[in-house]
């Protein structure tokens, strides 16, 4: 089933919330490892690497012979991990783990995963990547025969699903467990003798395999988890596959042959590691790539190029190659921000005090810069930046964003779903390049998007409003959305 | 007073340490302000601009009408700071702060500065950045006649010189003080009723002054402190200068006239942020041209060119368009490394478990690589970088380092007390480069190192062991060290 | 049902435990109240009279119009509720709470009470004080039609007993819950629009009614709750009862008829706080009247009478006062005693050194004394109590306890399930005498004990072995270990 | 010199302050150990069964062959302390500790006990229990000289004493410090070859030496600190003298011969702790005394005698066996107090909700109780009780005082300097009746205080005025004080 959005009545005079924050966040990360001595600890290391992926909170289960314990709380993965002690209790040859990303204000420990659900005839470990869209209607159903949620997470409909399936075996269970949910998922889950990873049918969240060294099998939201310890990549998990791997070795099998590969386009974009590589392709080597093409695209006269630290850094180097500009470190960011700080009054605020992003006065004084940056959501970000580089002395600031205007929700894992927040939902390049006060702006086109990730097999539906699959429990209030807008 | 050292005997077969931190520390940096209603919450915003000179501890004093007030403890300026209330107790429309350096194993809050002194007659705060190089025989001398330390800090002896001293007027008994404290350093004082600067007749240590659109008056280690306060930069406070701020206005003064400016060339090379600017020299421009220079000076065949995060990318960058490489992002610094958390056993990291840098295989594979770091103190970070490169599968690492080798210790504010733990203190490049295992190493050369600065006002030093005034009570020991070496 | 005990095989030298904690624990105190404005302040200060019933974690729970919230942790209560914020934001006019008893090992906050369900059509708040005999096979029954359970605890039971009920209201639903399950239990629970509470037909935990004088209706384990918020007694739960408290007032009713009032004598004897009273007998009195029931069947020959405090105090008055001996104060207790210690070594115990009880050497010293104690478990803390006296100085020291032998485990509410634990299992008087090195012991008589409380519906099983009611789950291990001894 | 005060104009309409905090405070404790291998566990018990005597704060320092280490921080003993590294850091065979009472609003960790001096040749550690009358002009004085001090705390005043003496050898440098010094006090100070103790010449604060089993020599505040940790009394330390505790043995001396004791009798009524013997008495067998004396003073018809828990259940038991009225309990102190917790809100307190004391109301209904406090301060805490036991049905409430009326300040050590806050410096007893709601008020007599302890070796001030020694730089405001009431 596919959505198209015809046409939008777009409303004038938006305003420009005024806090700072960038709502575009990712919904979690994986990692899983099966058969090596010091499994807990592997995992701590792993979901160090990931942890840009979810900062809510953390969390490891291990399985020592069939035993399984785990440990989790909210923070970061060295916030919940202080102690030597706490992955030390954490035995076993298998374990995983996931880190959390904040949807504010939820901030419950009960929602921080790995799930760890006991039974008299044994135990479960879950843990989630994504977003379902029939979530709403499978949850009550469910309470209507008796079911009883401990979390407000999503999570764990799928537990409830293969406690629920009458198929006589377990692999079974979760099979007609996976083909009920609908939307975007990765899965990894831990038995008492096997580690289990599955895929949506569409592949819109990114899951790897490694192999480390001594034969120990690896699976991980993305491959710069592998880095980090050591492993090796070996292959990326399919739509709908599904990943057995216990003491005999690693076995592959599809819920479903109905699949189509539409990973989400952002993790190239914004939200993966530049180190890590997706589907083949290296996410540093495709955002330098789209800087390259943006500066074909935009073809702006300037004094030099920079990009907003850090996520368009690669954008920003690819553009000064492309253009022959000096690549210039003209935005600085306070290496030492905290979680939480005591923020400046909006007194000090409008005095110019600034906490985590400051320009460099002596490298854009007097200079035409170009601003690279990756993307736009409600333009509050890219304004505020705009304003320190012309009150630093730029003469002109030329906006560029290494992505298509974002006009559509995502409803598979990206923490958008609301057209509201998106500025270019509703206004043109032109209204957004008044609203952020810059004195050019250029979006890269889809096809300079595509040509820098290098293959299609892409879900661009934030860019274009076309839903590769079925939205279920949104549907109803995504077309009103898009009817009032 | 010069010294010179004449020959080195350099022994062979140094063991490079096995830890991993760079053992190359500033000692501290200061910030005051005089004549703004939220002075305190300014300092705050001052001081977390500055964190980068010191993370061991931070603090904070105001000046309520003639009333002094003091937060201070260990920690990050926003652990030290965590509640609006801690800023919000600390009223007053003066107010100066400090962040200090950790020298490993001495946390001790008392040693926290700014100090607060309280006399039946007035109170006193007082902060100190710098090292001076005669406070052993002054504290011994001033003990012996009954004068009680309450902490180690040598900042305390300018105190009890002041209190001891027989001048008529408070400010006379200060230069009465800082004649007679020698070494580096830069002295914030707040009494009642004026907030007083002083910087040593060499000026080893940056020192700042800048306004606010209200008429404050502002003093700070660097200016990126001004920048994230709104403040304007107005002049350097020079060397053998008193600088006193009242009700009344600024006044500058000098305390001596002997002095000789020669201001630490490691400001420019790896201290100081890249957005600040020290006797009128941008510190990203320095680094970027000292990086072109080494372009001109190495002349390496390579395909592409990566800097060490964070501080070497400005240099990396300015030697990419010398040289018309690349400037890639082969290394990637984890943005969530905690001050604290568990390490990888000694197992894992052979196994290559790494928590705070990665190499990016998909950028580096099979590619000669020109890595460019700012210095190299004892080797041990340079070849731990080397390696990940070539784990990565990097054909070849020329390591070239912006600035010269540093061969002698600094006795004026940083923390190399020592030519044992100075790699090319007793080795030759070749024996360097070998023991980091590069394909080849280049260093800046000396006269390289002062046209990329762009002034010759500088302490070298730590390079070529020149030192510009007495090392009084290290003196002993410094040239029984370069017997020994 | 009643089961009784014929005979046992007592096996000799019995070794008393090392540890000295005394393993006599209560399993939790409930709270609840309907209508007033400060629903969950009330709550916090009523269960901080509960403290004593159990120290592991506290929650309460609050109902603002039909939203239910919560706040629990693991902790005292004065613990888990730090700031005014914590109870501020447990806005409404209804509230419920639970203080939960540690058993060793198993802290997890979510065992901690009270249990807040969220339903696509509701919510449900629920607290516990006692425990099921039949939990495991109904567990175990539920998991196999699915039921997945959040908490090791046994309360969540009742839960998915109700969810799975078929009754067509509410109040239908619970008593079909209520005569499912099968042992010692006292029920909160609070809907959107009424506070419910239930009491197991045996009524072996105490469960009180009050009424504040605003009219609002108050539920407690204890009436020393009642005291410490100013609410006066009403009535005591019974047996089989199930009481609901909504805006209309209060509706008593009966889930069964099968009822047998058996409330468990150690509430009188060691458990409950001595302010409160229990089915009309005040248990300071009872206490007190023990001690001289003793006085009458012990007649020992002694210079003085010490209660081992807290909990003995009112029974050594007693005894002082029926004997005519001098009451003195031979052991202090220090009220500094926090939750976590640094433990003396082994070696320093050896030497004497002791953190939480002492003897007065000017009291008992030369003295013969008589220390009167609530009971013996183990016997551990009794043999270090004598010994302290006697290193003290006492000349003779005879213990006398306030209660029968503990021989027989207890399945309905206090942590002893093991004979194994119990020294007067297998040993006689004159073996525990012995043990304990007391130069002479006597138990209160089981008809001393009854006619010390006054009434005769009491659970006395731990002193004969008598069960009131069936065993379930735990029957066959208990008749196994009446062998095994 | 002996101050007597004639008359007092007494002004009448006192009002009652309403907060409920005893303001009746000792000054510290004190504890320290020579020769034996656990010295600092050793302290770590001491201070813990002196923590009734300070909650501020808590430290130790140990001496390490030579070399002073110390922890100290705010909070009880048990906080202070929470690992064992905490104590295993501080090695060495001889410590010394300080527990530290909370003066309001001044909390900070720099006034924290011991203090550790680090001078360049040698350290030393100083601690203090009572209060200097001339430390006001002393520390004036010593600043004029030059000197610093790092607290507010009094204490730092000897050390300067010390360092600013010429004689030529140590302990006749302390001598001299201690002869300059007014008021009460008791030293312990530690340098690195001896332990060195000292007392007042007046001995206003009790101070004892004991013997470990294994030769080592123990000083303490309080002999209870020596059955906690095994060790038994030798002898108390004498006014006037000084003891030098090393390895050639324990070495006694006066300092001034002009001696005369008179300790603190509050000691023995309200601040020692009952198993603590002072000057060859028993506490709590003085206490118990006290109140027998007090039934034969008072001699009230009534059903029974109850006490305020914690310090005043000595004296209730000795009033009820000389009365032959039973004793009982009647009113609960809640054991979970906690340092900090929620207050209830005015409303709230006025609706009858307490936290720390419950009256029990099955005891006292209807009842004659007689209610034995050991002395009244302002009177809040006693109207608090007996409305408290008025509320719970008492049918008469005859408040009988363990002391005589407090109407003079303390300047030795005793946290009551002003005589507003003292009800019976303005108010007759009748008045004071009237005040606290009770249907009878009696005082213990002078002389029956003095015979119930058995010695007039006493302080006696704060009932009649006559101060023993100068009161030098109090003397002004305290003549002043007198003439205003």
């Amino acid at each position: 089933m596919v959505y198209e959005v015809k046409s939008l009545n777009e409303p004038k005079g938006y305003e420009i919330p005024l806090d700072e924050a960038k709502s575009l966040n990712e919904e979690c990360g994986l990692f899983g490892i099966w058969g090596h001595p010091q499994a807990s600890q592997l995992t701590y290391f792993g979901l160090h690497a990931l942890q840009h992926r979810g900062q809510e909170g953390a969390g490891i289960l291990s399985n020592d012979g069939g035993r399984l314990m785990r440990h989790r709380d909210l923070g970061l993965v060295t916030e919940v991990f202080r102690e030597e002690k706490d992955l030390a209790d954490l035995t076993g040859t298998s374990a995983m783990g996931h880190v959390r990303y904040a949807t504010a204000g939820s901030a419950d420990v009960n929602n921080i995963q790995p799930f760890l659900f006991d039974f008299h005839n044994g135990s479960l470990g879950l843990a989630h990547n994504g977003n379902l869209t029939n979530a709403k209607s499978l949850r009550c159903e469910l309470e209507k025969n008796g079911a009883i949620f401990s979390s407000s997470s999503d999570t764990e409909i799928l537990m409830h699903l293969i406690r629920r399936s009458h198929h006589p075996d377990f692999i079974g269970r979760v099979k007609e467990a996976l083909n009920t949910v609908k939307g975007g998922f990765a899965y990894l889950m831990m038995t008492g003798n096997a580690l289990v990873a599955a895929l949506d049918p569409n592949g819109f969240r990114p899951l790897s395999i490694g192999k480390m060294s001594n034969g120990a099998w690896v699976v991980a939201s993305e491959t710069c988890a592998f880095d980090v310890i050591g492993a090796e990549f070996v292959q990326d998990v399919e739509p709908g596959q599904i990943v057995v791997i216990d003491d005999s070795g690693i076995h592959f099998d599809q819920y479903t042959t109905n699949t189509n590969l539409t990973i989400c386009s952002m993790e190239y974009i914004y939200f993966a590691r530049p180190d890590s590589t997706i589907h083949g392709v290296n996410v540093h080597t495709a955002r330098k790539r789209s800087g390259r093409i943006l500066a074909q695209e935009a073809n702006i006269d300037a004094d030099m190029v920079i990009g907003v630290p850090n996520s368009s850094l690669s954008a920003a180097s690819g553009y000064a190659e492309e253009s022959g500009l000096p690549y210039e470190m003209g935005l600085i960011k306070n290496q030492y921000v905290a979680r939480t700080f005591i923020q400046p009054t909006q007194e000090l605020r409008e005095q110019g005090v600034r906490m985590k992003l400051s320009a460099v006065r002596g490298v854009v004084e007097g200079k035409r810069v170009i601003m690279v940056d990756d993307s736009i959501v409600r333009g509050t970000t890219s304004r505020r930046i705009v304003n320190l580089l012309k009150e630093a002395g730029a003469a002109e600031v030329h906006v560029v964003i290494a992505s298509p205007p974002l006009a559509y929700p995502c409803f598979f894992g990206i923490d958008i779903q609301s057209r509201e927040e998106l500025i270019a939902a509703s206004h043109t390049v032109e209204e957004i390049k008044e609203a952020i006060g810059a004195d050019s702006l250029t979006f890269l086109s889809q096809q300079g998007l595509v040509d820098a990730i290098g293959h299609d097999d892409l879900c661009l539906s934030y860019f274009d409003g076309v839903y590769e699959t079925g939205l279920y429990d949104y549907e109803e209030e995504y077309l009103a959305s898009l009817n009032k807008m």
